[in-house]
């Protein structure tokens, strides 16, 4: 028998667990310790640009009510108090089904859809899924850095392909080639691209999927951003080309409808060819939900009433004000340079250009400080992959934007080198 | 560069995967078998004896309009579209701080409660949390299959100990000592016991509190059915042994308030003497919200009010009754015995004599037949780990109830070898 002092022994491990690990580089952790590093002195208000939070931090935009009203009388209705079915409530299911059929060739049944705790439990739910002993994914670089931590929880390697900041952020289809080999099984891409603001062109797209075929591999589209596409491009659903290589898109309400705490989520699977079903995936997906707990059922029930009056409210000119005004405030910012105009989802890429400072060590240092002495919060690059850069998101009401670069201006003149 | 064909050879192993064969051993995977057995030119109504689920089977039992305006209130508020904060909404935590207090020695703080997606992701959360490369865990036999699922989801070996049927299924703890070992991190227990009805002593949990200090393991409590004690035993939270060994308790307002699919759970930590903080397991439970989806936010805002008004409307007489009825209707049917009267949760055990029936070769078997033929839904034991006896259900109303009870008989008889 052994005894108490061996609890320390057994636990021991856990102090440096990846768990730990996971949480100082995941979004999250890096935000706690950037509020753990705010001046409390500071009587100005915190400038909030580092996570996308639209109801928090964006007071004009979106309108909630509806949701609610839907929400209110789907609880009420006491039509949704048990167990949701497996993949979810069937009218939910079908209402996801019509929504994104809008933009496809190939209509979607609700036999497609599963519903889901945001999107992150969709991007959960399908890693965990093609984990196999030996099987490998592709992210983008920079990247949305949940999917490698749920890669890693569920043992399956992450490799990386490019996104080339000079060309939109388009993906570099030589660098997915590079690192695929006989045991890659998906490819995730992100569209409208959350950190980087692009828009892929239906061209493109295109491309991901022939290069995708190419490699005998699936796509992940992450479409939570689906429809906010303000620049020249339109929004197209990597779903236009299932029949080329399956396609899994993941997709949410929460931004849109600015109730990210909702988590109104799903995952909808492409598969005109049938190739999902013939290898077992759709059935995978299934014995997934008989396991893990979906969406609360009543939120499921109120999902026909709020798709069929989604777009009732929603204005995507605020946000491209939000993204222009962004844009045009970070051209006079010394060391710091916007490679591409955001055209889409609510986020920026910024390059820094260490060099020009006298005391910055790198991104994290960089917020770390910013933090502190102007109470703005921004994501290091390190974040989203990508060293020496910073994400911005303009997702919050013009005063607050435009307070935020002043003070990032002040910020980076005070710390540029004496001339 | 690979060719399309890789595909299939990639995702074979996806076919005998291990998702595909938990989904056909979970519950929700056996329901669908059986539900797929019955027979539609039946035109009596399916009687759901297989499932807890208060709110479908049993429309006497439980006050849902209470909880369905405190989250009405709460997603008309606006107060709660943003993203959760980690581990939970203050109020809520507080609320269930306040709550789970009632009944113990130490009064909670509501850092010690993390609002979960119903008990799953907090059964979910601590064995991710406590998975290391050689760790095993001990559960009872029988059990709550989704353990299983969830340890083997991330690597943690489960190994077994056995409940006594002919002491009120009692723990045997001689087996928990004979199974750990160095590397055992933690037992489970289920109290009141699903699937026993079970109740435990002040005296037994006591025993099992210091069995675990004895073996340096902490003590994982399923409290689910929490105050759904109604024989002679009153519930007792094994929190209240915090002080001997670390408890982490798992509870859940579903089954109470009869509103399953809401999702509404907890993981509380009882840690009076700091032993969690000291071993990093408090750290890694926080790790996992940073990075995992948690309740959607409203319907954490909603717990103040729905807590505060918990047991109006709630009364034990209704399954004090229901459990009554049917121990007394089992005792009448040939080839199937209940070795303890339930007293706890809305489910009991009771045993197969196979060797009574002329054609029934196991509990599954049975089952199959007996949806088949009767449209009576009732869980073979093979899901809960033990073969040759079924789980029963009694949380139904009493006229579905005895007619589920009068088919049973019919149905055994029927399949009894003559004299």
């Amino acid at each position: 028998m052994v005894n108490s002092s061996t609890l320390m022994k057994k636990w021991g491990f856990l102090k440096n667990s990846e768990q730990k690990t996971e949480s100082n580089t995941a979004v999250d952790g890096v935000l706690t310790l950037l509020m753990s590093n705010l001046d409390i002195s500071d009587r100005r208000p915190v400038i909030p640009m580092a996570r996308g939070e639209p109801s928090a931090n964006f007071t004009c935009f979106g309108k909630t009510r509806m949701a609610a009203d839907a929400i209110s009388e789907a609880v009420r209705s006491a039509e949704f108090n048990g167990y949701s079915p497996t993949g979810g409530v069937l009218s939910g299911r079908r209402a996801v089904a019509e929504y994104l059929s809008q933009d496809l060739p190939n209509k979607l049944s609700p036999d497609d859809v599963y519903l889901t705790m945001g999107c992150k439990q969709a991007a959960q739910t399908i890693l965990t899924v093609l984990a196999g002993s030996k099987s490998n994914i592709l992210f983008p670089k920079p990247g949305f850095p949940y999917y490698e931590v749920f890669a890693q929880s569920c043992h399956l390697e992450a490799r990386h392909f490019d996104l080339l900041p000079e060309k939109d952020w388009e993906i570099d289809l030589d660098s997915v080639v590079a690192v695929a080999d006989e045991n890659t099984v998906a490819m995730v891409i992100i569209n409208p691209g959350n950190p980087c603001g692009s828009v892929f062109t239906h061209q493109h797209l295109k491309k991901v999927a022939e290069t995708a075929k190419k490699l005998g591999i699936l796509v992940i589209a992450d479409e939570v951003y689906d429809h906010f596409a303000f620049g020249k491009e339109p929004f197209v659903s990597m779903g236009v080309f299932g029949s080329i290589t399956p396609v899994i898109t993941l997709g949410s309400l929460s931004k849109r409808c600015a109730i990210p705490g909702w988590r109104l989520g799903w995952l909808v699977t492409h598969d005109p060819n049938g190739i999902l079903k013939e290898h077992g995936i759709i059935e995978c997906i299934k014995g997934y939900f008989y396991v893990f707990s979906s969406l609360p059922t009543f939120i499921q029930g109120a999902l026909p009433e709020i798709l069929g009056k989604r777009k009732e409210g929603f204005s995507l000119e605020t946000i491209r004000e939000a993204a222009n005004s962004c844009y045009k405030g970070i051209i006079d910012v010394p060391g710091v340079t916007c490679p591409s105009k955001p055209e889409g989802s609510i986020f920026t890429m910024v390059k820094l250009d260490l060099s020009v400072f006298e005391d910055i060590e790198d991104d994290l240092d960089f917020c770390l400080k910013l933090a502190k002495e102007e109470s703005v919060l921004v994501l290091p690059g390190i974040s989203v992959g990508l060293k020496k850069w910073l994400r911005i998101t303009f997702a919050m009401d013009q005063s607050s934007l435009e307070d935020g670069i002043k003070r990032l201006q002040d910020f980076c003149r005070r710390h540029s080198k004496k001339a």
